[in-house]
């Protein structure tokens, strides 16, 4: 999903009334960032509360080129990260993932191996179907084993668009939140769902429900189980007790648009890009009682920050031990306070841009190559602002493309490189850069090695569906990334 | 302003809190649009409830271009248009405009030679500073005379954007329903403001004060004026029996952003064009007690059908002897009805494109001429759409591009002629295009003619003032309109 998907940041057929109402008894964030464009990269950072060229998720096969964890990756999440289940637990906090995992697919990769005590889900994208030979069918795992297979077990009609994903995850997480209600444990829960990734669906009853198409029913879907999920909250008597954050990984995929992607607003371009457009989120923080409701946030926030905000809650200090990029968002949701800090865009492990107060300086630019993009494959449709949105990577570190967010956010107008507007953010950025660059060890690359060996051929649980399939000789090769 | 200016419609700072509150007491308009992508015809639309290509608002100079009523225009609002505040009076009413008039400002346009019992403002743009000789300084107005010119008696620093025409105009306002709610009177007031035209401008007080430069600063002044408009109604006690309605003239000049043009949120283009983002307004209803709180609409509404809700309210009935082409939205507000009713995209005396229910279907496609682009002038700065955005006037009334506005709101995926999709829209979409052309009587073209001679030199009131200019002699021409 994308910022401009919700009716709240002005979706012209405003069709997610819940989030919407969510936000108006909440607080809505209006600068908050994912740590990467890419869904896996973004994924590991939440959970670790650290940028992916720490953690490991990232490539260096291809200069600032975006990396995820297809079925045939070798790599993922390394025991060496701690995850926010893991530290949870310490707080005696039961920790439940429901939806998709995307921090790897082999056995030491198993989200229960990295503090979570439930799963419910998948560890890839619900791509398919396959035939089983070439390519094995996407498993969903609960807990410790897989009960099926995508497209198997669990339908997904890529014709009609229907698929029950959304309502079962949904059923998932509103039991889960009974049973802890119920025995009186705190819990903490990751509900990961892949909805709205294409191939879209929605269930029936959501089917043809959206002036926007299939991708809209999807929205609605998920908009419609979120209200859901914090009224069951309420008539439980628990919402007071429960921190609730929405916001997503990357931005809206356009490149599947119209019918497959969502909306940036009027960000430039988005998922797979450092644009605006490919990394500011749609973010709700809600929690009646303590959240004054209606609020509204110019903090600059990240999905990393959910890292720390949640240890804060928890009453626990994050890692001190390593480099955490998640500030505690607490201040600004309850008191309002505006923190100082900068937001860095990467692509792989190139700092493409970063951003101090209402200024971005682009360090490099890509959309895509020119190659992928006379195939088709646009990541800025009917978007194209000359020597910004450029399909060779483009260096400008001696002298980096300046906007001002505020009086431009869709990055058309660089500010001049002669002016002294740009002169004096330069000089604070630079400052900011030249630090953060001094901190950056980069963790292993995990996602530079792929082996068609490590599919999801035989998961653990297959025997006794029957499901086990013939894995192929390892042959490992460094994964192709074009973007 | 534009639709994206509004924080309830999307705009990342957020900076509209009244107009935002207006929206949640009263009801949000998603699909309202002007009549024409430029001042002068929208407001002869807006005062007339016709289109511009009846009411004579339009040029036949040339094809398709857009035009309005600078100083040297001979024509104007004609005698036989019957306009809103005239028929109010027939029900008793008090009319005052406040702000820029733009039908017209020889002699016989005057505001209150057409219904009009007060006026406060100036009959054209803000332009200027003007030498006097080559172009006289605009005259402000206090009902049937100059009481001075701006620039010269009415500040405005272009240096620093610095202006309290807004503050001005916002009194005279709070004072005339003062009056009115004390002699327990009936009144229309037409609050056409002039900010945020170019040049921009806002009071000390707001200066500085808005994230999006001088542009957000203006915006925020006006919705900070709305907000003391609203609570002055409701301090007087007559907030129950008012009817509020905001909207703007054409969409956000692209243009002049980003210092001094603003937001069509993720809608294409901008002011002058036929696209979205020329004609989808931001649009609020409000009147407490009556109109439901934090209502939506999806009616499809349009600037013209205010002179027919307005007739509603006061129980008049619209004129039966001409085409009127507004209609009455009251079951829309009060009822949430849902009215079939399409929307025309003129330009000039061409209809570029016709809206019918969620379909759009342009039969000419513009920006502006080569010419023109290659001095500077972009309509659609960031944004081209293949085809779509052409700097030819693209004729496709044989097979018009056809766009799906839920699915695709910022109109880049042009349906397949091959579908069935678009041969079912197109053939009724061909109907309704075949029924309005019947109907089009155009109007005596008041936009042709220009002339020096009848520029602003000597207005009623300028002896008093000592301000009265030579009249250059006659010479009538031909208006230049380039777009």
């Amino acid at each position: 999903m994308g910022w401009g998907d919700l009716g709240v940041f002005g979706e012209p057929s405003k069709e997610t009334p819940n989030l919407d109402q969510m936000a108006s008894e909440g607080m809505l964030f209006l600068d908050f960032y994912t740590a990467n464009p890419l869904c896996s990269p973004s994924r590991a950072a939440l959970l670790t509360g650290r940028l992916p060229v720490r953690n490991g998720f990232y490539t260096t096969n291809a200069h600032a080129r975006n990396a995820y964890t297809p079925q045939d990756i070798v790599g993922g999440i390394p025991d060496s990260e701690l995850l926010l289940p893991e530290l949870l637990k310490k707080a005696g906090y039961t920790n439940k993932i429901i939806g998709k995992w995307h921090l790897g697919h082999r056995p030491q990769f198993h989200p229960m191996k990295h503090g979570f005590d439930e799963w419910f889900g998948s560890p890839n994208c619900h791509f398919g179907p396959f035939d089983n030979r070439a390519l094995p069918n996407i498993p969903v795992y609960r807990d410790w084993e897989m009960i099926g297979r995508y497209y198997e077990d669990f339908k997904i009609d890529l014709k009609t668009g229907e698929a029950n994903l959304t309502q079962i995850y949904l059923q998932e997480a509103l039991d889960f939140i009974s049973k802890q209600q119920a025995s009186q444990q705190p819990f903490f829960l990751y509900w990961a769902i892949d909805a709205t990734h294409a191939p879209v669906y929605a269930s029936k009853r959501f089917l043809g429900t959206s002036q926007r198409g299939l991708y809209g029913d999807a929205v609605r879907e998920i908009d419609d189980s979120i209200g859901k999920i914090l009224k069951h909250l309420q008539k439980l008597g628990i919402s007071e007790n429960t921190f609730v954050f929405f916001t997503s990984d990357n931005g809206a995929a356009l490149i599947s648009a119209p019918k497959q992607g969502g909306s940036n607003g009027r960000f430039l371009c988005g998922k797979q890009t450092t644009f605006e457009g490919g990394m500011r989120e749609p973010a709700i923080a809600w929690w009646p009682g303590h959240i004054p409701a209606g609020g509204v946030s110019h903090q600059l926030g990240n999905v990393m920050d959910l890292f720390t905000t949640s240890l804060s809650l928890a009453g626990l200090q994050p890692p001190s031990d390593r480099q955490i990029d998640g500030i505690d968002l607490l201040p600004a949701i309850l008191q309002g306070k505006l923190i100082d800090r900068p937001i860095f865009y990467y692509r792989g492990n190139e700092m493409m841009a970063v951003r101090v107060g209402l200024y971005k300086a682009h360090y490099w630019t890509w959309s895509n190559s020119w190659e992928e993009y006379s195939k088709g494959i646009d990541f800025c449709p009917g978007q194209n602002v000359s020597g910004v949105t450029t399909h060779t990577q483009e260096e400008h570190t001696s002298l980096p493309l300046l906007f001002h967010l505020g009086r431009d956010p869709g990055e058309k107008y660089p500010l001049s490189f002669a002016s002294d507007e740009y002169q004096r953010a330069m000089e604070q950025i630079s400052v900011v850069v030249r630090q953060h660059k001094a901190t950056v060890v980069p963790g292993e690359p995990q996602l530079n090695v792929c082996d068609k060996a490590v599919m999801n051929w035989s998961p653990p649980g297959c025997e006794k569906l029957g499901k086990c399939l013939k894995q192929p000789k390892s042959d490992p090769k460094k994964c192709i990334w074009p973007h």
